[in-house]
């Protein structure tokens, strides 16, 4: 914090020497936001400031409009210095989001190969593994000996975006095993890399989504990742660190969801009240109108409140824990299948466990509340009895919809956390209602 | 899933040889998972199958249970080996979790500095980055030549977890900077490992809570981290495996509080249903005590009702509403709490988006159910207007309170998820009762 005022100090008294030398110490992306918190020019300024590699780095923190808005201040040289040191991922996601103009000026610099290679990139549909990886990687014939295979590493590791695991291909390029770094450090020179790989080599498709990559990540504790065609051939490496973003990404994302708000890509602060507005509208809307569904039958049963209008005091006790219920279960097996821990083949089981947790909960709800009403409420036992009862029949009925509809969902290759907890809330409203009046008509004789 | 099950089948009838040679093509996680759905006879019979290293690779994935089957039907001599190629971070885990007969046998044939290792590793408290630390890492000394370096690492490297960045100290133990293996394979062979270190080390104290170290990750994008103590000295280092568990667990969490469920160690599936009912039932009645306050609301303005019954129909779509709009918000707020995106100071700026939001959401809304309500359900502007307010208020109290109540939490050090939609509904139903009544009183003259 501190640090970050002095050097704006130094950006503000246009002391460079000074500033160059304390932006060595810092990493590209307390540079970035550094750049971030300052006004276009001297954002540019700092850029300048920085070595080459460390400023395509850092380049790589900045959000697309900052990217944008550099590129189009900095001139053709420049701007083939950075596109050269920008990593093929880092490179491709900027191009994806930038306006024709300064994609035209981003590649004007660009050898041929380098522009086959981002236009590879580009081709990959969104969130799949293609368009998460990075060209960047060291690839090792099977055949050269450990000693031809350490040059190679040194010609060509330091440009790589990570070359602590390497991996082999044969003569038609097709993905044969890996080989950490270290192994090729200690093996004898004179060894073929055929020898040293370890076959057993985890990759993905590049048209596999990046949920599965993430797992895959998760389960086998790799930080790099081969990615084949789908032919089998290496096209590609996926880094950890993307990972870790899509990750962060896919979990926010479950979460707005299941509070009923559309996704949004950019951090809170940064959207507009317009577009936050927007992205909750919709589903609002949706619910309230299906919320109506319940004021229906309230209106259905006016007769029995007409004669019993204490029962109206009971609404929204039943209503709240319904809606409480129902998210509990479906939340726990929405993240279940978002980790793969459940799958839609365990639908019994789960559906079987909701209905004993129900039971168990709903009995210890019902039993709390019939002592509640009857000592506090000053109503009779029979009106006790009736809430209770429909308490239970509601804490049934919210677990076991709670439960199964992020599974059907899933079967029906919907999102699971669209069924999470306002669309349910919804739904046992009406079961709730409709089992509480039923009960009290009988019961009561109303 | 095909392969699993011809696994089986060799392990059934007993093929050694053949489950011998199957299963050197799997991975550790995949031999775990076989092992779990054995019986923990044949599992055992597997494990002996298994080359030294790798055993005690798939030991580091099976849950507790079976670890500790396996250690209890082990011979000594057996549990040595295990216990010797365990990394020192899962043994670390195990013994945390093993009961102390389990715990005595495991460290028997341990020599002196590892079982001081195991018990400094031990001594972190639980979720701090000392204790996702291991201790197999490899170090540099400052002075040592690149030559002398890489023989450290040839020495040391291949039982390090991870030796693809080296970390080096001075005299005093002292981190001094970090080096990629890639770096030292380039370099030349004279010169000094402080000539070819990047002194720009991200590092993370001992004590450093778990959230933290994920969010350093995150945001330095890198594979590993060194843990230093409190007098900067090098004591260990944490891998980013590690911290995806870490990501997984704490995203989890949160969507379990934020459903209003107390946080569960295990999976889903293997959860008994007396379990999941405990750690959902203290939440519920918590919520369902705290609605009766709606209840009480509604018996106060039982007169109002009993003259105009049809006001009822209308609760459920206030409730409903003003329960999601309030998530929505507190769900946005908590997450970037979460992610840092949002700090506690800026609460003010987050009110007036809310507001805003709020203002815009709310009209809309109330105008679509102006126009319902008067074309549908056949009662006067009157009561249209009366309703179309009151959710108005509803949604700006919801958006706002949904909004600033996790905030507060973070500001007196609780979890702001715990201040997620639940009670912040249970609060809204409040609120949007005496709003309604009160407007109703007020308006329709009752």
């Amino acid at each position: 914090m501190e640090m970050k005022e002095r050097l704006q100090g130094l950006i503000e008294k246009n002391q460079l020497g000074m500033l160059r030398m304390r932006l060595e110490a810092l990493h590209a992306p307390d540079v970035a936001e550094l750049m971030e918190a300052c006004t276009r020019e001297r954002a540019l300024l700092v850029f300048r400031l920085l070595p080459k590699e460390r400023a395509a780095e850092t380049f790589a923190y900045l959000p697309p409009e900052r990217q944008q808005a550099l590129i189009d201040a900095m001139r053709a040289g420049e701007v083939r210095q950075v596109m050269e040191h920008l990593a093929s991922d880092d490179a491709a996601d900027f191009l994806e989001e930038a306006p024709a103009g300064v994609v035209k000026k981003a590649l004007d610099g660009a050898d041929r190969e380098r522009r086959a290679q981002l236009a590879a990139l580009l081709r990959y549909p969104e969130n799949s593994a293609g368009s998460l990886m990075t060209a960047d990687f060291v690839e090792l014939h099977d055949r050269l000996t450990v000693g031809q295979a350490l040059d190679c590493v040194r010609k060509r590791g330091p440009r790589a975006e990570n070359a602590d695991v390497l991996y082999t291909i044969d003569n038609t390029r097709h993905l044969t095993g890996a080989v950490r770094l270290i192994d090729l450090v200690c093996a004898e020179q004179i060894h073929r890399v055929s020898d040293v790989r370890d076959a057993r080599v985890v990759s993905v498709g590049t048209q596999v989504d990046q949920e599965e990559v993430a797992a895959a990540f998760r389960r086998y504790d790799v930080a790099q990742m081969p990615v084949v065609d789908s032919e089998g051939r290496l096209v590609g490496m996926i880094t950890v660190d993307d990972v870790l973003d899509v990750i962060e990404r896919e979990d926010t994302e479950d979460m707005e969801i299941m509070a009923a708000i559309t996704p949004q890509e950019k951090p809170y602060l940064s959207i507009g009240p317009l577009q936050l507005a927007k992205s909750r509208i919709i589903w609002l809307l949706v619910l309230m109108i299906s919320a109506t569904i319940s004021g229906r039958i309230i209106s259905a049963f006016e007769q029995v409140l007409q004669s019993a209008v204490m029962l109206t005091a009971f609404i929204p006790m039943l209503m709240d824990t319904g809606g409480n219920c129902g998210s509990q279960a479906s939340v726990m097996v929405t993240r279940g299948l978002a980790l793969g821990e459940i799958l839609p083949k365990d639908a019994l089981r789960v559906l079987w466990k909701e209905l004993r947790v129900s039971l168990i909960v709903g009995a210890a709800l019902a039993a709390v509340n019939f002592a509640r009403i009857l000592l506090f409420e000053g109503v009779g036992a029979q009106v006790a009895l009736v809430v209770s009862l429909s308490l239970l029949a509601t804490v049934i009925c919210a677990k076991c919809a709670g439960a199964l509809l992020p599974l059907l969902a899933k079967q029906c290759r919907l999102d699971p956390a669209v069924m999470a907890s306002p669309l349910i809330t919804t739904l046992v409203d009406t079961a709730s209602l409709l089992v509480y009046f039923c009960f009290a008509k009988a019961m009561l004789g109303l």
